[in-house]
């Protein structure tokens, strides 16, 4: 019978103290047996603002060390039936994003090949697009649910086609995804034309932006999507920027009037039953919240999303 | 005829200048007199996670300068008709949790048999035990109204019984409280097993966790709460983490998805006319909260607590 | 045929790069040809509790960097139909807040001479007692606008009658707007007396708390306000404290219970069509807000100003 | 016997706790039977730069706590033989600096009749120049040794005269001062001409810029300014800014290439013996210290100044 | 042959990346084969002001990835010749002091048994006690050099007798010390009395006050220690706050006027050559230096005690 | 006659106010008649640590606000003689670190034909390469002054062979500067052998290591490398982490033990009269200093470096 790894409880050592792994989960090495693997990808220079996603990894283990292990408004428990492992960082080449989008698509295809879920803390979002190519390539064409402030839809930056706003332009171009599953949540401020938007809306891409969103519950938009995914194989990639800025500031783009974590948390916990297949928390800029409390909410939100992962038990 | 205490007006005295004492109030050294006594417990040898709300008392005290008296949405003018003052901190003994408990149980007889109304500026959650032990001594059992992110009904923690994390399960035990007068606000985040919560409902203790709470006006459960009371002798304990860390940043053991603002004030509003006889507002942790607006928060709250104690006049 | 002046695209120059002006528009030093005059009144000698509004413009125009042109959720194109530039700061006297006072008065009758819509960022909120006189000499009597947590009517504050805290006063009694058209949005906090709002409302003023606007969207006063406003000239003058400190923590004189970026945004957009002659955004204080992120919301709040001057095509 | 005021010990209360008056000393609302009254000057009008100073006295008295009362590298003891006490804040007029300097200058004149030193926490360094003219017209012309960065001796600022760069011209022409007797030490930075400094040395003040202080012990420097001095009435203004902004990041116009708290330690403690009649530190400014380590060194140099009054016994 | 354990470098994988070990150094579980042990004591119970120590050993870790294997200024490459690991926490008690250093004392009898070195990352400088005891235990009682602004010889605080103010009278009355080979390298600030530092002298203490040490190089009293140590066992307690808060700003109860850092490497580089059986870096604050660089200045002193350990080789 | 630019004097416009230009000088977009050429290159992604150099220009901008025309110290009055001004940032491509160096070489290739000194404001250490091979094709090979901690002449970092760890080992290679003529000043910390010092002696350079330079006057340094320079062109490559983490801790790679500002001050004042063709200032990385007082700092520097510039006249 399998054992399952299970974090270090806060009543056997002090939160402060201990790995610096997700949760204080055991760290890895190795794939064999895990059902769950989560993992830094530090970086930050696909970025074009602010910079600082690269300590992101390390900030949102450090503040997960408050987190325990069963969901209190879900009643999941993920550590009673999946093996999850917290398996280090990625070597990325912080000299080189072409470079280091390589090594990320490389490194994913170990990883699925090994028939682990990846979770992954970001980094800026550039990360998600080899992430995705991988995913693509093991699952086809996958749906995908995208919460964010940015469609992240342009074509170049600076004539770079691979840069942490171009990524779901080239996720479509490249068929990585399915544009009529695709699931665009939270998008607000400013651009330089309506077709900003518009233009992902014409190959299928379903857009909430978040002025739509003020002031509701999100269950029902959470009720709606995994209707229409079906048992289709999902990526959730989930933009801390999502969030306003008062309940996420440390991050690289923040664009006022964005969502709040309790209409994040009920849209991650809609995703119950949905096909998961990976998943991803990108842009947490650790020097823009000292306090701490931005990674800790992408803490919360990896964990919410572990929760909702096929075959987790709820008691 | 009493003239009763004012806080220094900003138009007599520049509000960064002054004592710093609660709202600028006269700092009183003796009892005689006085309906209720504004006092810090500077303490957080008890906390688990992040320190620092030995200093809660003082900055709390510093931020509330800028409160002036009269409450100009419910009208109440509480410095009309009750004599208060700031009596200063509690002399702990910051070396020892178990010594620093004694004594303000020992200090809270004191201020409940010169017939004062406690208000207490925390410090960590771990001095309302010896606080409800005082106010049992005097008052019998009370109701409960406790806002908080956490039940911390916790048994042990690293073996020790008297802990933030334990503080209402002894009160359950050593029967300073009402089971079935006790309303826990606010509830959220992870935990062990299901029980972490269940446990105290099947002792009484009425739950409302934060997500049946979100997005909702507070105006109902807070009209609920007194007509369920009646005219028991009530204690309200307020944790700050209650609230999202988007609005109170500066404490120990945030947890995402909390109150907000407007809901903390409609609560406390609600409970004008109850028979408050006690109340506390603790885990205020200053060097996480640089910019002062966690203790302002505070502040505004102890002001809302007085402005609903039992004599109050409005206008 | 005109040319408009376009910010600096984020895609020709990296955005933390180039000129510190508003959204990296052009600066101008002659207002001819200009519609719109984007300036900075840095100023915080009239403030009351915490300093630091003198670096509001730099800090607001450093942050405005990330702003585009296109309003993606109004489909303003507000530089597509109005010429806009940044003509830098106003000269004051930062050690006499009368002689500031005159200069701001002096510079506003030249601006308003040449045609343009003066849009200011602030300072405290003591400038707009002379931008009003100048706004009032011009266009006589104005509809008011006013979004803030305080109502600013004091009589006097340490004996003088211009400071943050006295300006609508001294504007209705100067005779400067229309009592009957001033709204006031936003109003919370403590006072002296149920006097310190209801003597305006005397006056006409509609005031409209902010604990009646909690949890609800205010397009349905947004709708309002510009119906009984008419063609009006109107001022708006937005205090960033009307927001909850979530949302603006780096401002003088905060008060919990505020509104929210959304209802902000709604409010302002509701205001496209009326005859908007001049506005200001006061009370960003850096030094409070280190991340930024209030400046942030303050160059958005601006910026959705501009998106609705008379004038601004959609698209 | 007089029985002479102590600071609360560290061993009866918590540090963190008690008053906030300056080293937890007894607040004091007259003056009989004191011998020094430490005071606050909470204002920072006169500043030209960075505000922040208005919060001086607040932080440099909560850090001041931290304050034993007997001198290890001295021997000084000065509560043995001097009664101390904090007596408060002057109640300066927020929105008017020449207000501001009036009443200065009047509550001097008192706590002057009344035979006490006062020991002045700033606030910007305008407040040294009502004080001079309060010190002057009890002893005549005093010596003076003014510690800073900047020699303040320009003529205007803005047109001004009273600001907080004209203090020591005013003080000159004015005759506060004897001119020979005047010591400027730390100067350093950039002017507008070398006349900026010489033209004062053509008055007789005798100025020891930072750069030929560089690396060495202010020992023999201190040796020699109180020889110089005799037995004249002396005034020291210190301006936290003389130190370089490594020591005190926390001030208004910082200065590269300061002086090190070594140098201040040395310097102040050579000053046993003369006859200081009065002192005062200005510049703290705690926005840009949050640590509170600049408003820390502050109140250290405070208490080295108390331990050369007159009368200190040294055991 | 033995391989020595290497630091994971900079060229192999980003410094921002990687465990969060002492150099990012292997975790080891087991002490076999090991020369060298470092390990974390997270606590801040014992500590009388700032609170914060509990977050040191993680933030001394993180900081600790940018420190390199050879010591270019001494030729030191301990990680040829010693084999070092970083074994992780103690698991104190966080809500009991006595609890915890009971702990602290049984882990290392552990330690001191398997034959290792422990150097140890605190947590506030009442660890230390417990330490002294078990390597007294095992080596006699031994040399002691003690680095730090304050004696910490007080009697009792707050009646206890084992704070972080009490460690070196406890360690002198147990025997745990030889007095005469005590070496107090850098107090300074204030006390009681001058026999505060005085009765240590009398126990044969060597005490080397701060300021004789002002603006000189320790290398003369750095040769001078060694020789009048000779072989005998040594204990090296390194305090972060002998260090002038310029220098070391993150730290519970800094006191100006302190040693620099040149000075800091002087007195260990001084230390080659000695029998150190163990040692520690206290007092390190995490919230009291959001920059991390108190945190970078403890990991380079504690690399650079590795550095002269016995059998460190040189190249 | 030419009339010279001139900084905005802080009589004329407060200091806070006014264009975000280095000292306020104008801003130049065209290169005629310039003698000299501020100008920034915002870029981070060559750096291995800590980001955020790339808000560098902005930040040092802001600061220098604060200096004034004239060197009290040594009499340089710049803006008398040389033709200054601030010609803004050049177009970097964020996302590409090798595109980005070819755009700095390009640039450069403009601004040096154009006979302008370049003075830039980085960024990280990564520009001195491009600007080198720039410089080096106009003037030959160069001699050079580089104040620094690390001597950055790494062969590869990731594979990559330009980087901010690389520079100098690339211009020896290319023959870009004379390597015997080449300064290293400020080394220090840790590396992989002794050989990542020495291999560079042998090709020439003249290494200054910080350990041989503590407590003492650079003076003599100072005056022996321009005897040794004699009338070669010389470039100067300023690293802020030259100067210790104390005094500049806003920087990416900090390392203890380093200069102090009043060394660095010496050492670039003694290069008045040099042949200087071009400097640099690198490394400010504003999300670790808030405080701004790095920035100050390096305006500061930059300012003596300009004080330096051949053609300068003192008075």
């Amino acid at each position: 019978m399998t054992e399952f790894n299970q974090p270090i409880s806060g009543n056997d050592l002090a939160r402060f103290s201990g790995p610096n792994s997700f949760m204080r989960l055991p760290q890895a090495e190795r794939l064999d047996g895990l059902d769950v693997a989560v993992l830094g990808v530090p970086m930050d220079i696909g970025t074009s603002w602010r910079p600082g996603t690269r300590f992101g990894p390390k900030q949102i283990r450090a503040e997960s060390a408050m987190i325990r292990p069963y969901n209190m408004a879900t009643g999941a428990a993920p550590f009673d039936s999946l093996q999850v492992a917290d398996i280090g960082d990625l070597a990325i080449n912080t000299f080189s994003l072409a470079d280091s989008l390589r090594i990320i698509r490389d490194s994913y295809d170990g990883l699925l090949a090994a028939g682990v879920i990846p979770v992954a803390m970001g980094g800026d979002h550039s990360i998600t697009l080899p992430i995705l190519r991988a995913v693509a390539a093991r699952h086809g064409p996958v749906a995908l649910v995208h919460v964010d402030a940015h469609a992240d839809v342009n074509d170049t930056m600076f004539g770079e086609r691979e840069t942490h706003g171009t990524v779901f332009r080239r996720a479509q171009e490249e068929g990585l995804i399915q544009p009529d599953k695709t699931y665009q949540v939270g998008l607000r401020g400013t651009g330089y034309t309506a077709e900003d938007f518009t233009e992902a809306q014409g190959w299928g891409f379903q857009q909430f932006p978040a002025h739509e969103l003020w002031f509701k519950s999100l269950a029902p938009l959470g009720a709606e999507i995994p209707r229409d995914i079906g048992d289709r194989p999902v990526y959730v990639s989930y933009d801390i920027d999502s969030l306003d800025p008062a309940y996420a500031p440390g991050t690289g783009t923040p664009e006022i009037g964005g969502l709040t974590t309790p209409q994040a948390l009920e849209l991650i916990r809609a995703l119950r039953g949905v096909n998961i297949v990976g998943c991803d928390l990108v842009e947490v800029s650790p020097p823009y919240d000292p306090s701490g409390n931005t990674a800790l909410t992408a803490a919360n939100l990896l964990y919410e999303l572990i929760c909702v992962l096929p075959g987790v038990k709820h008691r």
